[in-house]
C-alpha cells in the first residue's frame, strides 16, 4: 500500500462549518439574504478561503427588491417620439404599473415625461427608490449620486463596453470600480429590458427562472409561457460589470417559486463564483440547465467578441458543470424542454421508464433511442403483462414498450391500460409518443393521459410528433395540463427525462466538495515548497521528490554522477534496472535515446551510463546526473497531471497512458475542489476505462491507489497553487489491485 | 512491396456492362421499367451475379399503375356500418374519385356497395383492373383469381402474419409463394391505406417520396404537406411478403418528380436488394434519408416483433448506408427536416456557410454548433466585411457570423446585407437563426430573406426559434416560401445542411462498386479452396497459406516438428526468431504461453521448442508442429477480418490492433462490394487513425498496402463465400510507408 503521509482529501480536512449556510433543505434558504454572521463562516481557522486562497463560501445576494422594487427611477427618461429612450421609458412605465411600483422619471431637460413629473437629478427624488434604470450613455457619473440617494440597485443599458475592445473594457472597469466603491449592485452594462418583461400571472406551480447573457437567446424560453409553462424571472446579465450569472443562479436557487433555472451562458466572469452558485443549487436540489457556448474554438472566439468574456477551456467547463450537476444542453429547444420538465416533475419513485404507444413501430423506435441514451426500460412482469392483455390482443407485445394496437384507446380500456402501467412499481416515468393526429384515437389518448397524470405522482410524458402543432389535442388538451410534460421530438423527450432522473440521482448523493476542502497547508507543502525553482522546469529527480513529499510512490532510484556509482545504485534498486539522463528542462528523453530499460547486468549498466552521458554531451545537455531506477513493468500506464485554467485555476487531469492519451486524448478533468466520488467518476469517463478492470487476462488494476493519487495531486495543486504551474506524471504505473501505483516519470514546471 | 498476384479489386475486374442501366444522369431512368435486354445485362461472362452468386443488377419495378391505377377492385368491399372494411371501402372510393380511377367492389354477399355495383368475384369484373385491394383475412386463395384476371398489383391489409410468430411467418411464406408463382406484385400484408392518401395537388417543385414499414411512423412526414412541403408518394410496405423497401427506393429514385426519398425502416428483407436500390439512388443523385431502428439490441428486438424482419447488426447496416450515401438520422423530426431540405435545395455552388443574425449571441451560439458538426464557416474577406460595415456599425463583428445588431433590418439595409452575403463566392449557404418573434424586426427580416431567396441559386435557411409556431412571419412568410428552408431548431438545421452538402460531395464523386465487382473467381480461389477444411478452424500455418494465395504477405516461416528442424528453420528465417505452437482450433496461444518472441540464438530456439511442446502435451493439445517465424517489429498493429452478416453476407472489418481493438472496439466495416475509396474511408473512420500517420516520432505507415490487404480480403471473402465462414488477421503489421504489410497471425474458420 501507499505510504500514508496523508489521508485522501475528503477524509483529511476538518468537517466544515460551511454546512450551516449551504446544506439546508431545498428552498428553506429563502430569505437568508444577508451573509451569515462571522461565527458561522469564519472564525478560528481563518476566513472562508481554501488553501489556494479561493473562497469556500459566497452569500446569496438579496435581489428581492431588484425584481420587485417599490419605487424606480428612470435616469435619462424621455418621451420624445422616435428616440430609443422614449420606447424604453414607455415600456418601463407599463411594467411599473403592472407590478405596482412607483416610477420616477429623471431628466434635467424636462418637467414631465409621459405625463409623469420629471426630476432634475436623483437627489431630487420624492422618495427613496430601490432601483435606478440608467438610460444614459455614460453611467459612471451617476453611480455616486445613486449611492448618496441610498439606491440599492441599478441597471445600465448602454453598450460600447467590454464587447467593443480594449477602450470599452477600460470604461467597464471604471464602471465596476465605481459600483464596488459604493456597494450598489449593478446589472449590465450592455443589457436590456428583459428583467422587466411581462410575466403571465395566471400560471402556477414551480416556475423556470431564466438567466441569459444575450436577450435574444432567452426569447424562446420566455415564450414558453404561451405554452403554459410558468416563468418567474429573467436576468439578462449583459457584460456583468457587477452582478454576474452566478449571483442570479444563487438567488434563484434560493427562491421557493423556482423549480428550475435555465441559463444561456457565453462566458463566466469568475470560475469559483460559478462553482459556488452551482453548489448552492445542488445543495438546494434546484436543477440548473444551461447552454454554454464554446464547444469549438470558433464559437468561443465569437462569444468572446459578443460580451467580452472568457469562454474557458471547454473540457474544463464541461467537467465543472458535470461535477456540480448542471445539465449542459446544446440547443435552445433542449434548454426549453429540459428546464420545463425539471421545473415541474416531482421526485421520481423509480428510474424505470415505460413506453406506451398505439403503434408497434413507434414504440420500437422510441425504445431504441431511449435505450441508446441510457434510459432503462424494464421488462414488465408476467402478471402485469397478463393484466394488460385483458385489454390488448395477445399477439401484440406489452413487455415494454407496450403496443396497444390502437383500438383499445377508443373506449374505457384506453385509460385502464395507462393506469395499469403507472401502477407498476418498477415504473417511474410513462412516455407516450403520439406520431400524429388521428382524432378518433389521438384526442382520446391525449385526454386519458392528462386525466391519468392528475391522479399519479409519476411522470407522464407525451411526444406530439406532428410538425404542424396547431391541433387541439396538442394545444388544448396536452399543453393545458400542468401534469403532463409534452414534447415535440423523441430526442428532446429522451434528453429531458434522462436529465430529470440523473438530477435526482445526483442531488440525492450530493455532498458539497466545499465542505471538505482543505483550508490550511499540510506539512508536505513546506517540504514541497523547498523543491520549487521559480520559473523553471524541475529535473525528473526533483519532480519525483515533490511527489514523494505528497505520499505518491516513485520507484526506488538514485541520482548518480559516475559509472561506478551507477553500478552500485543498480545493485541497490535491483535488476533489471532503468537508466535515465536527468536534467532540468529536459523533454523528449525517450526520443533522444536518454532512457534505457531492462538492464540486467553491471556491465550493461556501466556501458549504458557512458552512452547516456555521450549523447548528452553531443546534444549539449547539461545533466545533473543519471537516474538509476527500479524497473516496474506489470501495470496499467496512466497519466495524472495538473493544468492551469484561466477560469478555474489549477485543474487535475487523469487519462490512459501510451497511445491512448497520445492519439485519442482519452482524459478526464477534475475541477478542484472535488472529492473521492468525483475522482472515481473521472475514471468512469475514460473510454479506455476497461483497461483498469483487466483485459487479455491481466489482473484488475489498483483503482483505489489511482484515486488516491488523483486526490493527492489535487491537494498538491491547491497547496502549491502559487508555485506549481504544471505537473505531468507520465506514466503512473497502476499495479494490480492491492499493490498501489508508482509514478515512473514526472515533469513539473514552476511559476 | 507486396507480391502482385492480384491488382486491387477496383482495378482488376472487367469494366462493367451494368453501366448502361445505372450510371445515367438523374431521372432519365424514368420509364425504363422493364429490365434491359440481355445484351446489356448478361452475356458471355454469365448472368449478372458477382463471384459470390449475389446479383449485380436489379430492375426498377414499374409501379406507375400501382400508384395511378386506371381501375381498382376492392375484394371484400363492404358498406355495413361499423365494420372496419366499410370505413376502408369508403376511403378507397373517395380516393379513386380524386385520382380518377374506376373502382369495382367485389363481394359475393352483396349487389351494391355504397351505391356502386358489386361483383361476385374478380373474374366477374367488367374490365381489366390494375390493382386489387384485398380486405380479406386470407389473401392466398384470391391470388390465383387475380392472376387469371391479369391483375398486376395487389395490396393485402390483413395482419396476423410474420409479425405474430412462427405460424404467421409460415402463412406469409405461402402468400409469398403464391405471389411469386403468378408474377403479381403484392404490397403487404399487414399494411394500410397510406398509399391511397390524399396528396396536396397545389404544391409544386421536387417532392418527397415516403417509404415506411409502419404507417404511424410516416404520419409526421406526410403532415409536412400542411407546412407547404410537397409529397408525391407513400409506400407503407408492412411485412414485405413481396414488394419491399428496396423496390420503392429504386422506383422513386427513377421518378422525375421525386426530389428526395424519406424512409422509416425497421428491418431489411434482403441486404443486396437494399444495396442495389441505394446504388441506383446514388447514381441518379436522388438523396435518401432514413431512420433505421436498431441502434440498440432492445430496439432491434422490438422492431423484429413488430414486422417480423431482421434489423441486422447495426454497425454493418450503418456502414452499408454510409457506403451508398444514405443519410441516416435518428428522429422523425430530423427525417422530415432533412428530407425536405434535400428534396428542394439546388446543387450548392460552394460549401461555405454564412451565419447571419440580428444578435451576436445567437450568431455565436449557432456558429459554435455548426462548426462542431463539421460545417465550414469561412471568414469573409476584408472587402466583403467593409461592404457590410457600410450598413452595420463598426463595433459589431461581420467576419462570419455576421451580427447586424438589429437596427439595419428595419430599412433597406436589411435586404442589402443579405444580398451582400449571398453574393460572396465562398458562400453556398446562408443560415439566419431568428430566436423569436419581435415583429418590427423579425417580420421584415423574414420577408427580406424570402425575397432574397427568390433571386439566388444559393440555399437560404432560417431557424424560427419560437416554440409557439403560430406567428405570421413563420406560418405565412417563411412556410409560404418554396425557396427558404425553415427549421425550428438549430440542431435540425445543422444536420440537414450538412447532409445536403455531403450528399452533393458524395454523388459528385460516386462510382458504383457494382460496376467493378468481380464476376469470376481468380486463380487464387482454386488454390485457396484446396486449403479449406469444411467445419474446421484452420491451423495458423494453413490460414497463412490462404493469405499467401491471395497475395497477402506473411512472415518468412517454416512449420517444423523437431527441435533440430526448428534451429535450421531459424537460421533460414533469420534472427531474432519467433516460435509458435501450431494446431487447428488453437485459440489463446499467447495466454497459454505458446508464443515466444525475440529468440536470438540457436540454443534459445532449441529450448523454446521443447518448452512449447511440453506445454502442449500438458494442455492436451495435438500440435501439427511449431512455426518458426521471422520477427517483424516496427509497424502499426492492425486487424483485418471477415465476419458473416445475416443480411449482407460476408463483411470486411478493419481496426487498430492491440488494446485499441480489445478495449475500444475501434473498427470499421466494409460491406461488399466496395472499392478502394471505401477501403480508404474505413481507415478514416477509426478513432485511432492518427497511429497510421505516425505518432511519437514513428514513421507514417504504409496505408496503401493496408488498403490493398483490405481489398484482397474482400475478394477472398466473396470468392470463398461458400467455404470461408470467418477470417481474422490479428495482427497485420503495417510497416513504414513503402514497405508493405505483413500478416503475423491469422485465424480462419471454414463453413
Amino acid at each position: 500500500m501507499l505510504g500514508s503521509t496523508y489521508g485522501s482529501l475528503t477524509t483529511h480536512s476538518s468537517p466544515a462549518r460551511v454546512v450551516a449556510c449551504g446544506a439546508t433543505p431545498p428552498h428553506t434558504v429563502h430569505g437568508t439574504a444577508v451573509p451569515p454572521a462571522d461565527g458561522a463562516h469564519g472564525g478560528s481557522a481563518g476566513p472562508d478561503l481554501d488553501v489556494s486562497g479561493r473562497p469556500l463560501y459566497a452569500p446569496v445576494p438579496d435581489l428581492d427588491r431588484f425584481f420587485r422594487p417599490g419605487a424606480v427611477a428612470v435616469v435619462g427618461a424621455s418621451d420624445s417620439e422616435g428616440r430609443p429612450n422614449a420606447g424604453i421609458t414607455r415600456q418601463l412605465i407599463a411594467w411599473a404599473e403592472r407590478v405596482g411600483a412607483r416610477l420616477h422619471p429623471v431628466n434635467p431637460g424636462r418637467d414631465r415625461v409621459f405625463g409623469l413629473p420629471c426630476h432634475t437629478s436623483v437627489s431630487d427624488l420624492p422618495e427613496q427608490v430601490d432601483l435606478a434604470v440608467l438610460l444614459v450613455a455614460d453611467p459612471v457619473p451617476v453611480i455616486g449620486e445613486l449611492a448618496d440617494a441610498k439606491v440599492r440597485f441599478a441597471v445600465a443599458f448602454a453598450s460600447g463596453f467590454a464587447e467593443t475592445g480594449a477602450a470599452g473594457a477600460a470604461a467597464q472597469d471604471r464602471l465596476a470600480e465605481a459600483v464596488a466603491r459604493t456597494g450598489i449592485r449593478l446589472l449590465g452594462p450592455n443589457t436590456n429590458l428583459n428583467a422587466f418583461e411581462s410575466f403571465r400571472e395566471d400560471l402556477d406551480g414551480p416556475a423556470i427562472a431564466l438567466i441569459t447573457q444575450s436577450g435574444h437567446q432567452g426569447r424562446p424560453v420566455f415564450s414558453l409561457q404561451e405554452l403554459g409553462i410558468r416563468l418567474s424571472h429573467w436576468a439578462p446579465t449583459g457584460n456583468e460589470a457587477d452582478l454576474e450569472t452566478a449571483d442570479f443562479l444563487s438567488y434563484f436557487a434560493s427562491r421557493p417559486e423556482v423549480g428550475a433555472i435555465a441559463a444561456y451562458v457565453e462566458g463566466f466572469k469568475d470560475g469559483r463564483s460559478f462553482l459556488l452558485a452551482a453548489d448552492r443549487a445542488a445543495r438546494n436540489k434546484v436543477p440548473v440547465v444551461a447552454v454554454k457556448v464554446g464547444r469549438t474554438e470558433a464559437g468561443a472566439r465569437t462569444a468572446a467578441s459578443h460580451t467580452g468574456k472568457l469562454t474557458g477551456t471547454d473540457a474544463v467547463v464541461d467537467a465543472a458543470m458535470r461535477q456540480f450537476g448542471v445539465v449542459r444542453v446544446d440547443g435552445l429547444d433542449e434548454l426549453q424542454d429540459t428546464a420545463a420538465l425539471l421545473a415541474r416533475a416531482r421526485t421520481p419513485t423509480a428510474d424505470g421508464v415505460a413506453v406506451y404507444s398505439i403503434s408497434g413501430g413507434t414504440g420500437a423506435h422510441f425504445a431504441d433511442l431511449a435505450t441508446a441514451a441510457g434510459l432503462r426500460l424494464p421488462t414488465l412482469g408476467r402478471a402485469k403483462q397478463d393484466e394488460l392483455h385483458q385489454w390488448i390482443p395477445d399477439y401484440l407485445s406489452v413487455a415494454n414498450p407496450v403496443d396497444s394496437g390502437g383500438h383499445p384507446v377508443g373506449d374505457r380500456r384506453g385509460r385502464q391500460i395507462i393506469d395499469a402501467i403507472l401502477a407498476d412499481p418498477s415504473i417511474g416515468v410513462l412516455i407516450c409518443p403520439i406520431t400524429g393526429p388521428f382524432p378518433p384515437l389521438s384526442d382520446k389518448l391525449a385526454q386519458d393521459l392528462v386525466d391519468a397524470a392528475e391522479e399519479t405522482d409519476k411522470l407522464v410524458c407525451v411526444v406530439w410528433g406532428s410538425p404542424v402543432g396547431t391541433e387541439d389535442a396538442y394545444r388544448r388538451t396536452l399543453l393545458g395540463s400542468r401534469r403532463v410534460a409534452t414534447f415535440r421530438t423523441f430526442a428532446n423527450c429522451v434528453t429531458a427525462v434522462r436529465a430529470h432522473l440523473e438530477h435526482h440521482r445526483f442531488t440525492a448523493a450530493y455532498r458539497s466538495p466545499f465542505d471538505g476542502a482543505p483550508r490550511v497547508p499540510s506539512p508536505a507543502a513546506r517540504k514541497a515548497q523547498d523543491l520549487m525553482r521559480p520559473g523553471q522546469q524541475l529535473s525528473e529527480h526533483a519532480a519525483k521528490q515533490l511527489l514523494r513529499a505528497y505520499g505518491i510512490r516513485v520507484p526506488r532510484e538514485q541520482l548518480v554522477t559516475s559509472a561506478a556509482a551507477a553500478v552500485r545504485a543498480a545493485s541497490l534498486v535491483g535488476y533489471p534496472a532503468v537508466l535515465k539522463a536527468s536534467a532540468p528542462r529536459l523533454a523528449h528523453k525517450t526520443e533522444l535515446g536518454l532512457v534505457r530499460t531492462g538492464l540486467t547486468s553491471a556491465s550493461q549498466v556501466r556501458d549504458t551510463y557512458r552512452e547516456l552521458t555521450d549523447i548528452a554531451r553531443h546534444e549539449d545537455i547539461e545533466l545533473d546526473g543519471v537516474l538509476v531506477c527500479q524497473m516496474v513493468e506489470r501495470g496499467v500506464e496512466m497519466v495524472v497531471g495538473v493544468t492551469p485554467d484561466p477560469l478555474f485555476g489549477p485543474t487535475v487531469t487523469v487519462g490512459l497512458g501510451g497511445v491512448l492519451v497520445e492519439v485519442l486524448r482519452d482524459t478526464a478533468v477534475g475541477v478542484p475542489p472535488f472529492g473521492e466520488d468525483r475522482a472515481r467518476a473521472m475514471l468512469g469517463e475514460l473510454r479506455g476505462r476497461a483497461l483498469l478492470d483487466g483485459v487479455r487476462g491481466a489482473p484488475p488494476a489498483d483503482v483505489d491507489a489511482l484515486v488516491e493519487v488523483v486526490l493527492r495531486v489535487q491537494r498538491m495543486a491547491l497547496e502549491l497553487s502559487g508555485e506549481l504551474a504544471e505537473l505531468d506524471i507520465n506514466p503512473l504505473m497502476v499495479l494490480p489491485r492491492g499493490q498501489g501505483a508508482v509514478a515512473l516519470d514526472a515533469l513539473a514546471v514552476c511559476h
